[in-house]
């Protein structure tokens, strides 16, 4: 099927339309079109380089929604005329202890994310949600809760989970004080979430100018990480830092943020990180943790979350054609909520 | 006061005998004649100058067993001819979160270490337990579980505790396969705890030829680390990695022996660490943590413990005239047990 799509031509190129030849699905998969897709800084760093080398052209894309169009023989889950979702990943070896837990994020083979990586039926580059079809086995698609506007429940998909998860795993709830570090498509998210499970949210930004926005989202207040004022009178006061920043950066003004026992989590960056001095670890038996995503489960745990706590992103709905002004804006920091495209109102049939 | 003790006279220098005034109790002191003090691969790293600059000369020593010899008039909890212990901390503002929760080793103001801190009742430099006669605080000052021998008990001050402590923290028990990186004084302390715990544990080290000492100790088994073999079959396969090697090093091949949600534990190095590729820790959830030592709580627990569970470190008891040698020793990686210095046999009265 021919897919039409915005795509990076060259690593330093501006996206542009691009057609390609969507494959066939197999017995196994679920084709759909395409109505949303949120446009993540993940997009941005894949397409220019920053964690490695990738195919051109290559087409963005990992929080998407969409109506099934047609199945393999062997999908029991969905039917045509369904709405459902795809989010980071398409495939997963299935077989390891990694994915037999529900961690595909973390297959110990290797988790086949939705573009820019190598799809194990063809070895064709995957490609992503800025195109108007998607395919995807049935394991990696996800029904959409009825009540969810499908726009809003695009970016669940990915600043969602990659949020949501963490803020659950580390038991995130009340009587702990959790900073989000970074307002943007994750740390909004953050904020929404950390707050419904009823901890003291505090966002710590470089953007003062953000603290409206950030009380808006439930944050008690904001602390300005260039102020050292302001970094001092925190030291010590946060159990849970879910730290948002999209690229490598010094840990080290933010564990002295950390109580006793305190973890900060990395969201952001997927690159080499600046060295630490360990006894800012030792001291207050703290933790530098990750996260990416979440499995196929949690993630369906949490698009429940989400629509019973009322959880959705702020978002801004763009064309496909206005993706260049919206990676522009990512990238300058001025955005604290989610663009997401409209791939009907951009390729009308 | 009059104290003797072996001394580090300058940063290049050799331990030499050296004598020096300990000052007179204050009256919440308990001043004791020490009998044994374990040598700890930190007393090294102090007086080399390796944790930053110090002043000499250095009486190292910080695992610490004696008889009490005069109490100040507010101490309730000594009498003299008490056997008692000290460790790595003699003082902390006592006023902070972290002091009040029982953390005095994580002083939001500032933990007094035993030896190369600044005392805060007369300004003068900390001297450790490699000397006849010590002084601190009662709220600093154990008593010793009657059945522990004093020469086996010296150890469990620092090795016990900074091994005990992180294996609480971070839950190992049954069902649990836990790691021990270096098999040095901690390494070892390490082992029989994790064991003792219920945990499955296996020793990563440089040292093949420890392979037997380590399984006398209670490790299923030996991973050795320079091999690429080893390590790959120990891929994604510990919940915990207790890392005691002493200085600075490259963690990326140890974070991939972790399984999802994995933590690896720093608790050798006290410096600056190499940088980390982040995606090394957001594949699988995982965390690199870091503990010291324990609050004064806990190790009173750590005591009680390994009298319970039989858990004593392996030592080999010296002269304080052999503590140069010791030191090369450990240095040289040749130890998988603990030096401690017989303080009496040392300076005969």
């Amino acid at each position: 099927m021919k897919a039409k799509s915005f795509a990076v031509p060259a690593v330093d190129k501006p996206l542009e339309y691009h057609e390609f030849e969507r494959r066939e699905p197999t017995s196994k998969d679920v084709e759909l079109e395409v109505h949303y897709c949120g446009v993540c800084h993940s997009d941005i760093h894949t397409a220019r380089g920053d964690w490695g080398e990738v195919e051109y052209p290559c087409v963005p894309g990992h929080e998407i929604i969409g109506v099934v169009t047609r199945i393999g023989d062997a999908v029991t889950e969905f039917k045509p005329g369904e709405r459902v979702a795809v989010g980071c990943m398409v495939n997963s070896c299935g077989e390891c202890e990694a994915c037999k837990q529900g961690f595909e994020n973390s297959c110990f083979n290797e988790t086949i994310w939705t573009y820019s990586s190598k799809d194990p039926v063809d070895g064709t580059d995957t490609k992503g949600g800025y195109s108007t079809i998607m395919i995807a086995p049935e394991h990696f698609v996800l029904h959409v809760p009825e009540t969810l506007d499908s726009a809003q429940a695009a970016p669940l998909l990915c600043a969602g989970i990659t949020t949501y998860s963490p803020l659950r795993h580390w038991n995130v709830g009340p009587g702990k004080k959790v900073g989000i570090i970074g307002l943007g498509g994750l740390g909004h998210m953050g904020v929404k979430y950390a707050k419904a499970m009823g901890a003291e949210v505090w966002v710590i930004t470089t953007s003062p100018e953000k603290a409206e926005t950030a009380k808006s989202y439930g944050s008690t207040g904001v602390i300005v990480s260039t102020s050292k004022k302001d970094m001092d009178i925190a030291a010590h006061k946060f159990d849970f830092l879910l730290d948002t920043i999209p690229k490598a950066h010094d840990l080290a003004p933010y564990l002295q943020l950390l109580n006793v026992h305190g973890t900060i989590c990395l969201v952001g960056p997927i690159e080499p990180m600046p060295g630490f001095h360990s006894g800012d670890v030792i001291n207050g038996q703290k933790s530098i943790a990750g996260s990416g995503i979440g499995g196929i489960k949690e993630t369906k745990e949490m698009l429940e979350y989400s629509v019973k706590n009322n959880i959705f992103p702020d978002i801004e709905v763009i064309k496909a054609q206005d993706i260049n002004k919206a990676w522009d804006s990512l990238t300058k920091k001025q955005m604290s909520k989610r663009y997401v495209i409209d791939m009907r109102k951009s390729f009308p049939s």
